[in-house]
C-alpha cells in the first residue's frame, strides 16, 4: 500500500489559526514502520502546552495543529522489529516521539535533551519531514522507543497526565535526590504539576508542605492530596515560621513570582527546582550563596526514567486527580486551563467521544 | 592577670568611620584561653570584604574596624586543651573565627553554615560579646577549631589568599564534581577568585575556558595561569561558537552582567555556580528548564575542606599570583581594589611593616 493511497483515516480535532479554537479534522498517519507501534488512542490528558501552541503564544505553531501529549491507548499494530510491545499491550507516549538515537543523551535514554533536538509530539518536525500530530486524534504511529508499557491494572484514563505532569515532577525529585523519607519538600502551586508533586513527596515519605495563592485549595489539598501542611504565600507569618526549614521545593507555578521569599525557606544547600514557566527568574545573589542554595531547572524526562516512574505509580498505587471529559468539550476544557478551574488535570475520552 | 591588665598590645590599622580610611590603632584582644590559639600574625591578604566594611557599605559597620580575614602567622602560645597547633606551628585563619559547635552543620565541619551563625572574623559580635577584628593587626586569639596547618615549605604570604579567595572557589567545585579530568569549566572575572578558579581546574584536569569583559587579560590568563582559552564576553561569535560546551562556570563577577548568555554556553545538566555578588541573579527560566541546568551559591567553606584545600595546593604546588604590600600601603591598595587593579591578589607583609 503506498503512502498516497493511504485514506485519510485519523480522526483528531484541531486548530486552524491562532484563535485556538479545536474543531474536527481528518489526516493521514504514516504507515506502520518497521520499528513503530500503532495505537488505538482511548484517552489524551490536557496540558497548559496545549494552550501555548493551539494560540500561537511563541509564534511558531504550524496550522492545522493537533495537541496533545499525554497520550494511552492500546497497540493495533506492531511493526517487525518491535519487541517491546504486541497488539493488545496498554502503551503510552509522552511529548516526544523522536530523537536521533545516536547522541549522548540519546544513548542514556535521556533522549528529551537528544543533541539534535528531540521531536516533539505535536508542532514539530519530525525526522521525515512531516509535521507531527497529537493525541486529541484516533490513532498515533510512533517509534516504539517512545512508546511506554502502561502496567497492568492502572487505569487508562488516570495514566495519561503521567506522561507529561507526572514526569516532569518526578524525574527531577529523582535527580536531586527528593526520595529521602523525613526531608521536607515545598510545593509552590497545585495544578496538574504541583498535584503530582504533592502525590510524590508523601509517597517517598517527605513532609510536604502546600504554597497556594489562595486558602480555598487548602481543604483538599490537606484532605484529598495528603500534604502536611497548607501555606497561603502572601501571609508572612506563615512564611517567616517555615524559615530555613524545607530540604526541597518544586516550583510548578507558571505565573511571575517572587522567588527570594521561597528560597528563605530553604534550609543550607537545600534545592529548588524550576518546572513552571514564569516570564522570568530573579532573585537576590544573597539568596543562592548564603546557604549555598541550589536552583535547577527540568523538563520532562527521559524513556529510562518516564517507564521507571510509571512502574513506581503503579507499585505504590499513585492516581493523579482527573476530570474525565468528551472531545466535544476540549475547547471549554482549553479555556478554564487558561482561568486554572481544573482540579486538577482534564483527560479526554477520545476512545468513546472521538467517532 | 586579669583581662582588666592586660594592656593595648596589638597593633593594627582600623578604619574609624565610613570613609574607610585606615590608620593605626593599638586594641587588647583577650588572653589565650584553654583551646585557644595565639597567632603572631605575619600576612593578611586583601579581600573585597575589607572594603566592603570599612566603607560600612551594608551599614552595619562597627567602627574602629579592624579588616582582614586572610591570615597567616606563627603559633605564639597555645592553651592547655590545644591539641593540634603549638608553638612556632605556621597555621591560618579565614572568614570566620567562633561557632556553635554543637549544630549539625558544626558536626559536620561546614561551620560556616552554623545554624546559630558563624562569627565572621572581623566586625561580628563573638561569643563572648566582643566585638571581632581582624588580620589587619599585630597578632590573633582563636579557638583552634577555626585554626588551619599551613603546609610545610608553603610559602605563608602566599598562603593568605587561599583562605578566602581560595576555599571560596575550591569548595563548591568539589561539592558539584568540577574535579572530573576532561571536562570543561568557565571562569567568569578574573579577580582574586577568578584566578585561583583557573588554577583549581588546570590541576583537576579540566579544559579551562576564561571568560572577561577586557582583552587586556588575555596573555595572561594564557600564559601565566595557564587557561586553555579565553573569550572576550562581549565577542557574540566568540561566545555563540561556545554553545552548550560547558559543564561548569565558576561565576566570580561581582559587578552587574547578564547570565542567559552564560548559561547558554552550559550543556544538558550544567552547573553554574556564582561567587560573586552582582546587585540581581536574573534569567530566563528557558535557560535553566531546556538543558535542566543548575545555578548554585557558595560562600567560602567549612573547617574540613578549608584544610583539605590547603593540603591540595602544596601536593601540587598551587600558588595564588600575588603583589605584596607594606601596611602603610593598605588604603592605596584598597582603592586599587575597588578598581579591580589587582594581579590577582594583595597581601600585606605585616611581619615586616606593622610595627
Amino acid at each position: 500500500m503506498s503512502s498516497e493511497s493511504v485514506k485519510e483515516d485519523c480522526f483528531a480535532w484541531a486548530a486552524r489559526d491562532p484563535s485556538g479554537v479545536l474543531s474536527p479534522y481528518k489526516f493521514k498517519r504514516r504507515t506502520t514502520g518497521e520499528d513503530d507501534v500503532s495505537l488505538k488512542i482511548t484517552h489524551c490528558g490536557i496540558c497548559y502546552a496545549d494552550v501555548i501552541w493551539t494560540r500561537n503564544k511563541l509564534g511558531d505553531s504550524k496550522y492545522p495543529l493537533v495537541p496533545g501529549h499525554e497520550i494511552v491507548g492500546m497497540v493495533q499494530e506492531a511493526g517487525p522489529n518491535v519487541s517491546r510491545f504486541k497488539p493488545g499491550d496498554r502503551v503510552g507516549v509522552g511529548t516526544y516521539v523522536n530523537s536521533c538515537k545516536e547522541c549522548e543523551y540519546c544513548n542514556d535514554r535521556e533522549e528529551v535533551h537528544c543533541e539534535k533536538g528531540s521531536v516533539f509530539t505535536f508542532n514539530a518536525i519530525d525526522l521525515d519531514g512531516t509535521i507531527t500530530k497529537g493525541g486529541y486524534s484516533s490513532y498515533i504511529v510512533v517509534h516504539e522507543r517512545y512508546c511506554f508499557m502502561i502496567p497492568d491494572d492502572y487505569p487508562l484514563a488516570l495514566a495519561a497526565p503521567l506522561l507529561c505532569a507526572g514526569i516532569t515532577v518526578y524525574n527531577p525529585m529523582m535527580r536531586h535526590g527528593m526520595n529521602q523519607p523525613g526531608k521536607s519538600l515545598g510545593v509552590i502551586g497545585l495544578g496538574g504539576l504541583g498535584h503530582m508533586a504533592v502525590k510524590f513527596g508523601k509517597a517517598f515519605g517527605l513532609k510536604v508542605t502546600v504554597f497556594s495563592t489562595s486558602i480555598s485549595k487548602k481543604e483538599e489539598a490537606l484532605g484529598v492530596l495528603g500534604a502536611d501542611n497548607f501555606v497561603v504565600s502572601s501571609d508572612q507569618e506563615q512564611m517567616k515560621a517555615l524559615s530555613k526549614s524545607l530540604d526541597f521545593i518544586v516550583d510548578t507555578a507558571s505565573g511571575d513570582h517572587p522567588f527570594d521569599p521561597y528560597m528563605s525557606l530553604l534550609k543550607t544547600a537545600g534545592v529548588l527546582v524550576l518546572v513552571g514557566f514564569p516570564s522570568e527568574v530573579k532573585f537576590s545573589p544573597a539568596s543562592l550563596i548564603l546557604g549555598m542554595r541550589t536552583v535547577s531547572g527540568s523538563i520532562t524526562g527521559g524513556t529510562k526514567v518516564t517507564q521507571e516512574m510509571l512502574d513506581f505509580c503503579a507499585a505504590k498505587k499513585i492516581y493523579p486527580e482527573i476530570e474525565l471529559i468528551p472531545i466535544d468539550y476540549a475547547n471549554e476544557a482549553l479555556e478554564r486551563v487558561v482561568k486554572r478551574d481544573v482540579k486538577y488535570r482534564f483527560v479526554i475520552d477520545i476512545e468513546n467521544s472521538l467517532k
